[in-house]
């Protein structure tokens, strides 16, 4: 129905940007950072408008302003600065500046029209309103310029008072907002802490940390570990399951239905009489062991991440408390979790369209404050596709509410929509389709449509090169030059990635036919010798380092691909928007071949003449040339180093013009 | 806040097509077409889902469905006929098909897993459900299918049984929508008649109409000139405003800011003591010869449209009736209409933030009605970019509820996001850039902008070949060929174009250095010798025919862009969806000089193959050719005739083999 609008807002804003979905989902952010906003403003006729950006932390009910510029062809531009770890909510506003608009019509008209007087009369009004308006030493001001204008003797000098720039900025300072709008809706940006963007995960299974033949790894043996991974780079020590594992149907070593005695069982079948969700296997040690392994974690710079697998074995205590929240069939029986025609025997799924829903929702809330509340700031979640998506957004909201520094990887290695969605939804990081990418072609495809389309604003990928689930082809096969490069693309195509455990050992045994390793950790306790020969840990911890040091890699929207002639050879750039750090890389995806191929450094998009020299450091390697022009040539042996990273420094000329790079 | 949603939806329904803005704004079809709706479905896990497509007409509180089909990559599409003249309502729905899922896990486990009996039972309980639901025939039919089931012999026949493609429909039909979701929101669309999208106009002062030298015109002598506009194929004849004219500061000859004695005025300039918007000029004739006129015009097959210009003369019965609708000055007289430093003496604009503001819409309304009881069903709006946007979103959306056949073109010449703008508040037709596109270039960038961005949703072009305000450079300068071609281009290009009259007199004398008309219409009664030498009546008569009998040029977004090797000759085709008409266009751009030129026909397109013949079939001139392959050579002399329109009709083989052209 037509109906007549409460109030007349006159101008048109429109297509404010990020807007996610028609403002459905918020997009994301850092903490720190200056949040751009842009829309559409205009407005019917000649008046001269302005644009106000407005925002506020959620639950907060006084808006913050920010001015807007206008850009070219009613495009307006704003930004301010998100300074807490939470969810800010924003919108565009935007009015009639009257006295400006009037400003504007004087000027024209002076000289051109003679008799000025009624303008004058119509200006000297809004001076009088903006007196009303304000208080204190802006009014006596004001009233200061009305006698003035008053007392001049004739009409120009009363035009020359009226257009004073001191004057205009007062009374727009304190003019009625005219014609006042505001967007159709408000939207909301997630605000994360550092960490969300930039982290490098290691995975273990702490059973396999054991020093003692024949014997799992506890807590304790875990700890005696960190030193090494923390000299290797690592900020996250991601941890599979660490909760009591089920003994009813618990497989046994490479998958096998039948476990034998003494196999632990896969951690992600949880639940035995020792507990669930909220205990810890005893095997590994008591949840004071824990607490004491969590903080020693954090003393060594690293944070730890727990995995939150909603499975529950037969033998879970939910099985008992709650027959409610599981399937139970006509016969009675309690449906496993399957995937027809495979079925899990070791699992029962949670059924989460049983009418007990909401309280399987609360308990798992539970379950996470439960280890938020012990330190725990970080979960990588299993499988979370096959969990409705309105309950991860529950979840995930009802955890930041009041833990907003808390982080969510989603494990959804599904199809593209879905692995979205669930980005959308509230996932702070997700898992990607990068281990799968193995062609020059395929990477760039992905990337761009990771750092150039809307999933910028919403999908964190981290980079996984390997998990307990997939050993790609490309490292089973091609092994260690592959274990190299694959690192160097991950750790830097991603500011986020991880590898798990045994990648720095070039470990690639797997089932034939399959992606799944030999002897896989999820089925058995293992024991790895971390000094075994052709491990890759020193170009791990240089490749860190290299992270670390360079705050372009820190960035993720900033990637962009450069000309190399190969079809085999990826090259490209990261660099900090103020261009002080600025790194190129090259990459040979082809593990078999060497190639020498011809680079195009776009020396222009850095500000750098033909004729400038500029020095390109490797950082792998650390070796430096001097380079004039656009043209580099590299040659990229697998067997010897498959990647080369360098930091591109331009030449600063100063007053003495001593050469020198900054 | 996270708040536990109170139903669980949890089918993901997002990124719905078509839909702008995030729903803000209504789309256009017209009606009888075929709505074709697409939208990202999906859920959590392996379910099979099923997507509604759902509809009523406003108001209507029934919602119709429709099923989706699954496209690919979680794509779906579905349709509905659009059967009336109204707004429709549409959104989507999806739920999981409980059965259907049930089914294809006993397909894949029937022959691995050994004993299915509790399986069976799960889908037994289903067609219990099912039976619940439903009634009258269906109710016994699945009553028959259960006792079957429940009597079979062995698991093998039950699993026979339980799989038929027969009851998995009539479950499928009464089984309960598990999981029923729905998309966040619900759009619009607004249905218009034919004439909305198709659409010849033809413009015309009725003042100088007249026959007798010295004498204006009145709506008897329009009536006479009746057939032979219609003789030409037009379809919408426009009347520049037809309402008493002011007399205070009226206009005189060539925009002079004094009249003469006799001097007509513009008829922009509207009220007089004969009265406003809701009379006629006396000098036209009465309101009853006005009604005698617009049946007329119905009678020869044509629609009267009407201007519809909010200007008031300081004769204006509104200025005695409601001065507080007028910008007062400080010193109590009126604001004249201004674009600073010009001001528009002969008229005052009406104030739309005056405090009576309502009370303007609502005599607006009250005036539009008041023509569209009297038959008029389509106005062109005169300047609807200096009033406020949520005016024309009220005012057409309140006469459409009552007449949605009423159209209305945007006369905004204005800035790109303010001729959107309107087009998406409700304007039906919209003039655009088409007069100042002059090179190939340009040509294709607009239209591309036009047919295949969103504005192919909302903004429907009416290619104007020029205006009274606008005598475009191209016409001035280059006369009879140039007139030819615009002529092809708007006709062809845009399904809706319009000429004002002259243009078939290639009349082109300008004020020098402006787009203004010598001797303009706006200013003086005119005669017309519409015999004179060089006109190009029977060229528009054919150019019209063409258009009428090639439904292919009635539609828009099937413009496509063809090679030609010149960047003189532009070169396109429509055809429609069916392929049974195909037109391809060749305009040479360049009045001053033959081009030849090579054209690639696209015949891949029109699954025609390399070596098949097909037949070119030249309208304007009405010769034909035999053609193999892509390669086709034209010569065109703007002298002669500066454009081509083909008919392409492919060779159709029939069972006797006879050739034959379709």
């Amino acid at each position: 129905m037509a109906t007549l609008p409460k109030i007349l807002q006159t101008v048109v804003i429109e297509h404010v940007a990020p807007e996610l979905d028609g403002g459905r989902y918020p997009v994301k952010r850092i903490m720190g950072e200056a949040f751009d906003v842009t829309a559409d403003i205009f407005k019917e006729g000649h008046d001269t408008i302005a644009g106000i950006l407005r925002y506020k932390t959620e639950g907060n009910n006084a808006w913050q302003e920010s001015p807007m510029q206008h850009v070219d062809n009613d495009r307006w531009a704003g930004s301010f600065v998100l300074a807490e770890n939470t969810r800010y909510v924003y919108t565009v506003g935007a009015y009639v500046k009257s006295f400006e608009t009037w400003r504007k019509e004087l000027t024209k008209k002076h000289g051109v029209v003679e008799d000025l007087s009624s303008e004058l009369l119509e200006g000297e009004a809004q001076v009088k309103e903006a007196i009303t308006q304000s208080k204190g030493p802006d009014k006596s001001e004001l009233k200061l310029w009305l006698d003035k204008w008053k007392a001049a003797p004739n009409q120009d000098t009363r035009i020359t008072i009226a257009l004073d720039d001191i004057l205009a900025t007062l009374v727009g300072q304190h003019e009625k907002r005219a014609a006042w709008s505001t967007y159709m809706q408000e939207l909301t940006v997630i605000v994360d802490r550092e960490r969300a963007r930039f982290s490098a995960w290691y995975e273990i299974f702490p059973r396999s940390e054991g020093t003692v033949e024949g014997q799992g790894g506890t807590f304790k043996d875990c700890e005696a570990r960190l030193p090494v991974i923390r000299e290797m780079g690592f900020d996250v020590l991601y941890l599979t399951p660490i909760h009591p594992i089920g003994e009813t149907n618990r497989k046994g070593r490479n998958n096998s239905l039948k476990s034998q005695p003494g196999d632990p069982g896969s951690p992600w079948a949880i639940g035995s009489r020792h507990g669930g969700h909220d205990a810890v296997e005893p095997a590994l040690g008591t949840m004071k062991d824990f607490d004491h392994f969590q903080k020693s974690v954090r003393n060594h710079g690293m944070e730890l991440a727990l995995d939150f697998a909603i499975n529950a074995t037969p033998d879970h205590p939910y099985v008992n408390q709650h027959p409610e929240w599981f399937k139970q069939r006509p016969d009675g029986s309690i449906k496993y979790a399957e995937n027809p025609p495979k079925k899990y025997e070791d699992i029962y799924a949670l059924d989460f369209y049983s009418e007990a829903w909401a309280d399987i929702w609360q308990e798992m809330k539970r379950v996470l404050l439960f280890w938020v509340e012990r330190g725990v700031k970080i979960f990588r979640v299993d499988n979370p596709h096959t969990k409705p998506v309105p309950f991860w957004e529950w979840l995930i909201r009802s955890i930041q509410e009041a833990h907003p520094d808390v982080l969510f990887l989603s494990e959804a290695f599904t199809r593209p929509k879905m692995m979205r969605i669930l980005a959308k939804a509230g996932f702070t990081q997700s898992y990607t389709y990068f281990t799968w990418r193995n062609s020059k072609k395929e990477m760039i495809e992905y990337l761009t449509e990771l750092t150039q389309t809307d999933m910028k604003e919403f999908f964190r990928p981290n980079f996984f090169t390997s998990t307990p689930d997939i050993l790609p082809e490309i490292l089973q096969q091609a092994g260690r030059p592959a274990f190299k490069f694959r690192l160097v693309l991950a750790a830097t195509l991603s500011p986020s990635y991880g590898i798990y455990n045994s990648y720095e050992l070039c470990e690639n045994r797997a089932i034939p036919g399959t992606e799944e390793y030999q002897d896989s950790e999820k089925y058995e306790i293992r024991h790895w010798d971390w000094d075994r020969p052709g491990h890759i840990r020193n170009y791990i911890t240089i490749v860190n380092q290299i992270r670390r040091n360079n705050p372009c890699l820190h960035l993720f929207t900033n990637l962009r691909f450069y000309q190399a002639d190969s079809e085999h050879v990826l090259f490209y750039g990261k660099m900090t928007p103020d261009q002080s750090n600025i790194l190129l890389v090259v990459v040979n995806m082809d593990p078999y071949t060497t190639h020498e191929v011809r680079l195009s450094i776009p020396i222009e998009e850095f500000g750098i003449g033909e004729h400038d020299t500029y020095q390109l450091h490797e950082l792998i390697q650390d070796y430096r040339h001097q380079v004039v022009g656009t043209e580099y040539w590299i040659r990229l042996d697998p067997q010897k180093e498959p990647a080369a990273i360098f930091a591109l420094r331009k030449r600063v000329r100063r007053e003495n013009d001593f050469d020198y790079f900054q």
